[in-house]
């Protein structure tokens, strides 16, 4: 099989309309995606999408456009059998690195592709996602990973055998995932801005539905943060976990000061106190904040960067994000890396696509890499599912694993007939 | 008067043919600018540009016109009377920034939107860029900066106290810089893809143009560099700096072995020996070869990355990037922040238009912010000077800076009608 060409998708929800999604730096996101489909001469095509916030998806599009020369012509069976070499020769254009490296549009596009080939790979052999991951061999799965960088804080030879160790033990846990399914949490009662009553409704909702916690976003306004949680507190009761969510409002100071004001309310972790790219300011605050967890990852911009944070203790929770990291095999290495830290892995997930990629991610970081849902938990959002071909299955407040082949982000066509921007019914209407 | 439109050009010079600027990891680089015209309905027009490889540049051009909506349609005097603001507004856009944030392609082109008001202003006020800089009063100076994640390390308050106190000193070094110049030093003689003839010929000519120093790229075979490095010593003689440059080649164990098998030939500095995002990992390499001086920034993401290089004792030089970093508001808080750690600023240039930028940042910082030029150089190459307007003035192995209104980077429209990719007619014959 070869692949013989790609097409590419601008498409856009109007999630602004009703403040879904908003927080303390975003307080209008139209949740969009950047959507790529391998065309082959065989059975099957390859789906894979990065995600956005509105502006800006045209130029993750266009960087998609630009790296498709390194996938399109290439022999499948070529491919899939070193996809470990794949990533370092997307993520290694001699020209285009200039404008990363590994970061920002180049990196979220090279995500699109990236997964785009693991889901026609797991298509082609008949698996989700998950479970493709799950059959390779440690070796496998070590040879996914540029070690390049990562080498001289997590050796290669040592992530095989923490692997191997956990090897006989997959099946047992393929077993248990399927019957029980994996741990979730809720983001969708905690908008900035939602009012009061939906805060309480939605809340009620969710402990109704079976989730183990809820977050709540923070970091606009110290009272009303204050008024929010005691709220929040009230209404779940002492036992459910009450996450917080500033979205990198904060200097490191002010984040110290603002979270010693609300660690009243029993703050499983804080996520995002300060800006993704400050690895030392996040250790800081960890140590000033404790025993509340720092958590972050939606924005850390690679593996690099993971490093880091598990190097200078800076976070508690690590929050894998599947598009901005540059797809499976980046994933596959921060997995491994925080095992390695023993630092539990809690995907980020929402906006459009996430909770169909971090489905697959959580099951595999289960079966494989960490062994444990203990400390774990997946986030998710009530929006926007029912664009995908297969929507997760996402009941009693945990996610129930997908068996269907692929990596599970193909949109509907009438979704992307609706909502492609600007052309699509919806928005050539406004 | 107000900003009526943008004009933007995608021009690309085929340097790859000659192996200029080869190194490490761009083996084939084609030096492009993505380059915005500013248009007015008053007596100026204002010149931006970015600084790529080749591949990439296209999706700068477009995140140029995607920026486009916060500058087109402003009234001048109230820009230029607030330039900070101006600055948070373009960085901080509440879609885009989820493509970042202040990195990579989109923080490439807000680089050359923001420097193109700059420049605006700088013709408006009938001054070269670095004059209009050093005529403004500390609190200006300090009011550009977005102080929100760098308080925690460098207080407004101690920058301004630092600048009124060399402000007096101001006129007297405006004297001696524009009698005497600024040190410079040269990368002509080092690209990888040079043959010995070539190096050698070059370093005699460095050495005879008055260079203090030259850099030879390094990191792709040992032997070689060792080869190479013994013949440029042995050219350039015991007093003239020799710089190295890996260009990301090594992880941290490698660029540590490395550098300790060229320290005999007495290495001012070793330049990218790891990954641009490894602020720990720069960190130990600086640690393990002193007291040769680990040197970085030119891939440095945003002023978030200089603040952890300093506090982390990562860097012995801070190699600010004129087109790297978010323009002349972030080369700025850079410039007060390796100040405030007492580490020189040797800024990065060559490429295409970084010589034509850095004549003004280099200016700008010996009189206003460092107040010296001792253990500072800055950076040139021999090459596609001849495309802007008012191209750099370099003789005596010194930057003589521009008096021209502006910041210097106006392309020769001729230049643009034979580069534009691909319809320019170099391109559009190939």
């Amino acid at each position: 099989m070869r692949i013989t060409g790609i097409t590419t998708n601008d498409v856009r929800f109007p999630t602004s309309l009703q403040s879904d999604g908003s927080d303390a730096m975003h307080p209008d996101p139209d949740y969009s995606a950047a959507y790529v489909t391998l065309h082959t001469d065989g059975a099957h095509e390859g789906h894979g999408l990065t995600f956005t916030i509105g502006r800006g998806n045209e130029l993750c599009v266009a960087a998609i456009e630009s790296l498709a020369p390194i996938v399109v012509g290439r022999d499948t069976d070529d491919l899939f059998a070193d996809l470990g070499s794949f990533w370092r020769a997307i993520t290694g254009d001699s020209q285009l690195r200039w404008v990363g490296p590994h970061k920002g549009v180049i990196h979220l596009a090279t995500t699109a592709i990236v997964n785009a080939v693991w889901d026609l790979r797991a298509r082609s052999a008949d698996q989700a996602l998950w479970q493709l991951l799950c059959s390779l061999s440690p070796t496998e799965i070590v040879d996914l990973v540029d070690w390049t960088y990562l080498a001289d804080y997590c050796d290669p030879g040592a992530a095989r055998e923490r692997l191997e160790e956990l090897a006989p033990g997959r099946a047992g846990r393929i077993a248990t995932l399927t019957a029980g399914g994996y741990p979730a949490y809720t983001t969708t009662p905690g908008w900035l801005g939602y009012d009061d009553d939906t805060l309480v409704e939605l809340s009620r909702r969710a402990l109704d539905e079976g989730f183990v916690g809820i977050k709540y976003k923070v970091g606009a306004d110290l009272a009303r943060d204050r008024h929010r949680l005691a709220l929040a507190r009230d209404t779940i009761g002492a036992d459910v976990l009450l996450m917080t969510d500033a979205n990198q409002r904060w200097g490191v100071n002010q984040a110290i000061a603002w979270v010693n004001e609300l660690a009243e309310f029993d703050l499983h972790w804080i996520e995002e106190p300060t800006h993704p790219d400050d690895v030392l300011g996040h250790a800081a605050i960890a140590r000033a904040v404790a025993p509340v967890r720092v958590a972050t990852g939606e924005m850390a911009a690679n593996q690099l960067v993971f490093k880091q944070l598990l190097q200078a203790d800076a976070i508690g929770i690590a929050q894998i994000d599947s598009c901005r990291l540059g797809g499976v095999n980046e994933v596959v290495a921060t997995l491994l890396l925080a095992a390695h830290a023993d630092v539990p892995v809690c995907p980020h997930a929402g906006g459009v696509g996430l909770c169909q990629y971090v489905q697959h991610l959580a099951a595999f970081d289960v079966v494989a890499v960490s062994g444990t849902t203990e400390g774990r938990m997946t986030e998710t959002a009530n929006h926007l599912h029912e664009h995908f071909v297969e929507s997760i299955d996402l009941h009693g407040g945990r996610y129930w694993p997908s068996t269907a082949p692929g990596y599970s982000v193909e949109l509907r066509p009438e979704s992307i007939a609706e909502f492609e921007f600007a052309t699509g019914s919806y928005w050539s209407h406004r």
